[in-house]
Formats: C-alpha cells, structure tokens, sequence
C-alpha cells in the first residue's frame, strides 16, 4: 500500500488539508505532517535557528511549529514509518501561478520532496484570479480539488515523474471543469501595493499586500488554462540558470 | 549618478553588508537597507501577517524587522528618493550554489529586485565549499569580493542584463582568484542531518542542519568554478517551467 504524506502552508487546521488527506485514504496509507500556524508565503524558507517540535494532534497527523519545508525534511527522516512514495502539498486555499510559486509555501513543500527524491506535487484552489467574482472557497470545491488531486497521484504512482520534477497543479474555483492542460508558468507581477500605517506609538509602518497581480498575457500558461476552466499542472524544475542569458553574457559583454 | 540599493539576509550588522556598501560608495549614491536580525535560509519569503518598520540606523540606512525580499519592496516602494538603478544583494556570508539557491534569502532579494524590473546581482564569499580548509572569512576576502562587486555592478549599470535575469555570483575565498566564469546551477543534496534533542520538559525536538552537501559532479557548474579558483557568475530567472517534461507528461501519460 502507498505511504502518502500530506502537508500545506496554510496550517494544519485548514479546510483544504482536511479534504486532501481524506481522498487520498482512498489511495494508500496517509500521514499529515503541517505547520501548527498559516506560513503563507513563506516560500523555500528552512528553519535553522532553533529547535523544531512536532506535536501528534491525531493518528498519523502531526503539526509542527515550522515552515512546510521544515516539515517535509522532519517527517521524511524522522516521523513517517519508512520514506513515502509520494509528497502531495495542499489544498491550497488560493492559486500558485505564474512567478507567484516562487514565495509559494505549497509548492515549496512539493520542492522539497523532489529534492529528496520523492515524487511530489502541489494542488491548489484558484479563488483569487478568476476574472467573474465566483469566489466560493466552499467546501464542495476543495472536495472536487482533492478528488482530482487522489487521482492524478494514482497516475503518479504508476507511471512516474520525469526526473527532478514536481507537479504544480492548479484547479479552478468553478462548478464545471472543462478539461486538464500541461502548462507553463506565466508571467505576473504586482502593482506594489503597500499600506502605510502608524503603531500606537506613532512610528511609520508598512504592511505589504493587496496588490492587484498584473499578468503578461501567454498561450499554454497556467493562468491561461484556469482561466478558462481547465486544471492547469505545470511540470516544474528547480535549475534556475537562465541559458539563453549564459550565451548573452559570455558573447556581448564578458570579454 | 547611479542609485544603488544594497541588502543581504545577513543582518545588517554583518561584516559582508558593510564591506559591500562601502566599496561601491566609488560607484554610485548607495542606500542600504537590510533585515535587523539573521534571516539566513529564509527564501523568497514574504511577510504578510504583520506590518513592517524600517528604523533609520545611519545616514541612507535602514533596518527593517522583516525578510530580505520585504526589505526590497519596502525600499523601491517607499523609503529611496527614487527607483535604484540596480539592486546588489550581500556580500553573503557562506556560498550560495546548487539547488541551495532556492534556500537563499539572499538570492531571493535578487530575485525581487529583478520581479520590480531593476538590474539585480546577489553576491556570496564562498568559505563552507571548499575541500582545503582554508577558511578564512577575514574582513580581507570580503573586501576583496565587494570590490568585485563593485567592477561588475559599473559593467551592468553601462551594459544592462538579459530581460528577466540577475546574476548569481560565487566568490571563492582563496588569496589568489584565478578568473571569472559564466556557469549554470550545480546539482546538490544533503545526508539530511537532523539532531534529534529534548525539550527542558523532555519532549523530542528536531534541529535542522549540520548536513553534508553532496554534490553531482557537472561541468561548467558554479561549484566547479568556485573549487577551481574562479570567481561563479550564474545568470539565474524564475521560469521554474520543465520544459522538457511537458512534452513527456503530454506524450507518455496525460491520455
């Protein structure tokens, strides 16, 4: 039987990580191991100062006072039976899209568990970018998101992954789901959006957020293919080098 | 005269960030603005939950208790007289190579940099890599790494970088440096040391670190260079998209 572990950057007790770690009972052997609080955001973030705690809530299900980072890397080597065939991180209540995965605790995670030689993937729930106001972040949704989610780990787990991949996968916030596309990651940025505040002791303050995300249009991107209903996964690497720019370099200006 | 923003993830007492700002006082008005504490391995971390408050420490000095990437867009956004030509991040303390990258919250304030559209380098003193334990991390090796950052931040300012593209570079700390290389990203794991420790209330904990990098030998890689003298310049983006697993994902498994 499948050993699947199970964790998300929105903490423990999120209605998203719920959902995901029942469908999969139907799939193999399931352990949660999440951060006790939300670390959204949090991006590839290790926690390496201070000691880290798990804490058993239920069977099989552990919070830990870490990033979800921390607690792929913990319960790979130190709470699960024997090393899992399978890292899934999850629902995640919001998509991870375009250059937005890159501060992503979610796909994080799923990082991680590549890193460790696992296949992994990421699934969230796109209820911020839809263009129609349809923003239900209900529970039936999260249940339909997990449901694909338990079969696409089937997929997984039969056939593999390419080497050094994760599978970043998002589901659109919509009754009708028109079909599943292999994307790209697009392209967005933020209008910079920042509040400015006074602390009660009257000192400037910032408070970043609520920006409205501006997106370069693309065909085959995952913004693309969510905005018109489909599942976007988008097969995802960690080599960073920029090749195109190594000839760039080496040709216009190095000498 | 150029503007130059300058951070790291080392706080902003260290010994790197201050080596840095001053060499490249020779080329353009340099503000700095940095976390107040330690955020090593902190990512591409951003911080939501909480306002943030930068405290002027010196003249164009800021620390502000937050993330490296939040010090970016704090800075750009809010506290320079206007928006810096470019952004240089470091001189990190410990090389930033392979994979670890993603770990890197000094890389990350690159990356943020080059997502507001500012030519961006990050820049590390490489002393954790090297096989002839040979290391110094004397004030004289930073020195030395920050007047390179100096050189090659005049060579960006007058050339520009590739779109969507910063520079990743490794310095080794070695008293002869044997040239410079344009590389691609390594390939690294660790053994996954993790200390296992109690609680004064005899609970179990866990500390991550302490684990050996194992590197995959690869050519013209950054650690390559590095262990061979020579000064790393990666150009790195954020398209995390495996291009070549999309088609294999299309071909071999998505019917």
């Amino acid at each position: 039987m499948p050993l699947i572990l199970v964790t998300n950057d929105d903490g423990i007790s999120s209605t998203g990580i719920k959902m995901l770690a029942r469908a999969l009972t139907s799939v193999g052997e399931v352990y949660v191991v999440a951060p006790e609080t939300e670390q959204s955001a949090v991006s590839h973030a290790l926690t390496l100062h201070r000691p880290l705690r798990p804490h058993e809530v239920d069977t099989n299900t552990f919070c830990v006072n870490g990033t979800p980072t921390d607690c792929v890397i913990i319960a790979v080597n130190k709470l699960l039976p024997r090393r899992p065939d399978i890292v899934i991180s999850g629902i995640n209540h919001g998509g991870n899209l375009g250059d937005d995965i890159t501060y992503s605790g979610t796909v994080a995670a799923a990082m991680e568990g590549m890193i460790l030689g696992i296949p992994s993937m990421a699934v969230s729930l796109v209820t911020d970018y839809t263009d129609n106001g349809d923003f239900h972040k209900s529970e039936s949704r999260f249940v339909a998101a997990a449901e694909y989610a338990a079969v696409l780990s089937k997929k997984i787990l039969a056939k593999g992954l390419p080497k050094d991949t994760l599978l970043n996968i998002n589901v659109p916030d919509t009754e009708k789901i028109n079909g599943v596309k292999i994307t790209k990651q697009g392209k967005l940025a933020y209008d910079g959006a920042i509040r400015e505040l006074s602390d009660p002791r009257g000192r400037t303050c910032y408070w970043i957020g609520g920006g409205i995300p501006q997106w370069e249009p693309g065909e085959k991107t995952d913004l693309d293919a969510v905005r018109n209903g489909y599942i976007s996964i988008t097969p995802v690497h960690l080599d960073l080098t920029n090749y195109e720019a190594m000839k760039y370099i080496e040709e216009k200006w190095e000498k």
